[in-house]
């Protein structure tokens, strides 16, 4: 065996351990949401303070960083998985080893009073209260992008973090082309006249049921029974607790709206596929690990929306609703539940917007967390700024700030560079289907047999299995054969919405 | 503040990560026997790896071990809680020092491939197959008495990891008294005439309202639902995850026999007391720590057998059951119920056995464990020595060595000095029991009504509250008055299985 294989192993084995250490941290944090009883908080609290600590320690032991920097200068010894594995180890070394102990304190500890600060703000819905953390928080995002380092664009650096090597230089034609080609869109929709009942949607479901329809449906999609898990929890999250072997997603239960716990199956049951799709036999290194959220959220958000929101999906799922719920759907039809799930309207809320406004919502995000950055906007204007977007966005105005710049909480956590992959994932998502419809025929007439498995073959096989060996604009072009554009997602609505608004473009 | 207790602080938040990193290793425990997906196995082991690592080097860093040493010998400057807590973590220290890591490595190899030897050997119940395994196992365990080091008998060196202070002259009295005492109560009462219907305890109890049942049973004995949980695995356990604020317990339920999902909740209820009864200003120390598994044993043994087996008991029990399961218990009486759940026979196998006959199993593998190890008993003498006690002890001869001596897991696991536990268990639970009752006035009408508190209560007060302040011997001394004695659980057997089998001592 040459050095670099002999150093190889070493180094691979050290990012095993690590590797396990942070699926015990995402065990602590699932067993939170879901099992752990009330209080047991504070020693949660110190349990994944510890393990953390512990990771920390490990990741940027300097003679790791040494290993992988000799391999990767040898990288021609190395196989072509192992030359990836060693850049994308070092990249994460790098950036581990980059910010400065004392920013990274900083950052906590205002992110957690900020977070305090966010929730009274929202609860009264006065911005000014929640005004100088987030002027604190943006001060520290600006000495973050300074200690990462950046050619372009400030953004470049804190965007990084959640959509590995995306630049504003690539996103910004592709935010701008979705900008363009979706206010008209929406506003076409927002102002037909078609009238969509909804109603329909409404009744009584016990969760009982909803839980097994929804296990019933997490197995047609192919999650393992014998590697996965489904539970409740407040919020609907799917964790990769040692992805491929135990990955686990939880469901809320809504007993007036059932669609609404199908959504949650769908979406989480689609980032679960993934984590299931990762390769076993690079467990523990990058190759085993999702590329960034955006190519995440491509996976939930079209089994979610793109299939779970679709027409033939309906033929699949109302004899699944009237046999769990005896009574329900009777009269309804596949084609009156599809039109009742795809009512669009612009809302103040972003979580509450149906998958053409969403982007919007998102558009507004991405371009104050710039203009922020480069102080071409100040915090205090933002309640302002906030409201003129949304107008002239999707022709709304939020009634007051807990219905506009207050509702999230992305940004009193510190995370700034994070709303852009939701909609990288819509658009991902779009183009991946576009190319997945050439490959397998009668896609509609599978789905509408609840025969998935093609599907899940073909995402397993041309995203899945890849891990990090690409990066997300790589891999769009190496399966789709284009550059990432946003005009096959704007294409899909267009189809799909001029269908149902019987709205000729 | 002075020296000693600048350096008790340091020293005390090094043992609460130690502390919380076991606690992690606990959950990853738990997680594995109710929760976890099976592919996850073999990740789950390299977590659990890992963590015990991790766990080991933060326990053996001998920073640590000069800091517990210069406190031990300032002790007059701490408080005598403090001193309790340097005293307890320094023999900690140790013992986890003490041994050879190859002998650490050997005895882990081992246990491994003697596991593997013993289930193939039962199965085919072949004690050859299993007995080169179970001489390296001896072999090892000489090996780990001698790097422990022992004063007595090198059974104590054993036993002290399991009943910490312990010495074979102090049990061997205790043992020799309970066996004088119990030979001939075990025979006058599997040899008595009396008729007991145990047919009663049959019938079909789905498990959706047994677990219901054993929440109300649990709810009474006053686990805290905000800080503990119950669900189901293959084997009852207890596991006290982040004590007492965290603690687990599972059930396992037989559809025919609803009466023994009641005795698991009541055992593995009166564990969970007595973790939740630890005190919550001592976490992460000694103080917040069960003194041994004997004590702890007595907890669970004291809920399952002196109470839950008790005629009042019936009393509160009756209703219960006929509320969960319409239809049945109808006709049975309280007392009906206590004979059936109360009818002693001599079983070849120790976990099917009664509260009588039980002590016996215990006897014969103490007495076999201390001749192995001095060497008075050779390995492949076992199954013939093991049939020949079994016939003078409990005056049945077991049908084949998978009836004999390779029904248990232990001596395969390298378990040596744990079986005395479970007796100890009993008779440190009547000897409280016997001071409880003077303590609390109409004990019985009391457990009749299903009120519990006071029980609780006095257990806290005189047992929980005190971690591992006291060693086992100190707290049955200082709580009963007398030092331990068969006598009491003697008695107790006497008085109640007298009364049921009209036996006149």
């Amino acid at each position: 065996m040459s050095n670099s294989k002999k150093l190889f192993r070493r180094c691979r084995a050290q990012m095993k351990d690590i590797s396990s250490l942070a699926c015990v941290g995402g065990l602590l944090a699932w067993d939170q949401e879901t099992m752990m009883p009330p209080r047991a908080s504070p020693a949660r609290a110190e349990q994944s303070g510890v393990i953390a600590g512990v990771i920390h320690e490990k990741f940027i032991d300097p003679a790791m960083g040494a290993m992988l920097a000799e391999l990767d200068a040898h990288a021609d010894d190395l196989s072509s998985s192992e030359a990836a594995i060693v850049r994308e180890r070092l990249r994460d070394y790098r950036k581990a080893t980059t910010l400065p102990l004392d920013l990274v304190r900083d950052m906590a500890r205002v992110a957690s009073l900020a977070q305090d600060a966010w929730i009274k703000a929202r609860a009264k819905s006065d911005f000014a209260m929640f005004a100088p953390w987030l002027e604190k928080t943006v001060a520290l995002k600006r000495r973050q992008a300074k200690a990462y380092g950046y050619r372009g664009h400030p953004y470049d650096a804190l965007l990084d973090d959640y959509e590995p090597y995306m630049t504003v230089a690539e996103l910004d034609p592709v935010i701008d082309e979705l900008t363009q080609g979706l206010v008209p869109i929406a506003h076409a929709i927002t102002s037909s006249s078609a009238n969509i009942d909804a109603r329909l949607l409404h009744g009584h479901f016990p969760e009982a049921q909803q839980e097994l329809m929804c296990r019933a449906i997490a197995a047609r999609m192919g999650l393992d029974p014998q590697a996965s898990r489904m539970d409740r929890s407040a919020h609907p999250f799917c964790a990769g607790i040692s992805s491929p072997t135990d990955v686990r997603i939880t469901i809320r239960f809504d007993e007036h709206e059932v669609t609404k716990a199908v959504s949650n199956v769908m979406h989480e049951g689609g980032h679960a596929l993934y984590e299931q799709g990762l390769p076993e036999r690079f467990v523990g290194t990058p190759l085993a690990e999702s590329i960034s959220l955006g190519i995440h959220e491509s996976q939930s958000r079209l089994w979610e929306n793109v299939i779970g929101l679709s027409l033939p999906f309906m033929t699949f799922l109302l004899p699944l609703l009237r046999t769990h719920f005896p009574g329900s759907f009777k009269k309804v039809s596949a084609s009156q539940l599809y039109r009742a799930l795809n009512r669009v309207g612009a809302k103040p809320i972003r979580i509450e917007s149906d998958e053409v406004t969403y982007n919007l919502h998102i558009v507004l995000r991405y371009e104050i967390e710039k203009a922020l950055l480069t102080g071409d906007l100040k915090v205090k204007e933002l309640p302002h700024v906030w409201n003129d977007m949304m107008k002239k966005l999707l022709g709304i105005r939020p009634k007051d700030d807990a219905h506009g710049v207050l509702q999230d909480t992305h940004w009193a956590s510190g995370l700034f560079g994070y709303f852009p992959t939701y909609s990288l994932g819509n658009l991902y998502a779009a183009q991946f289907w576009n190319t997945l419809t050439k490959d397998i025929p009668h896609i509609d007439a599978k789905m509408a047999r609840g025969e998935f498995a093609p599907i899940r073959a073909w995402l397993g096989e041309h995203i899945h299995r890849h891990g990090r060996r690409y990066t997300a604009l790589e891999l769009i072009k190496r399966v789709t054969g284009t550059p990432l554009h946003a005009y096959h997602f704007l294409n899909y609505l267009k189809e799909k919405y001029g269908e149902i608004y019987k709205i000729r473009w």
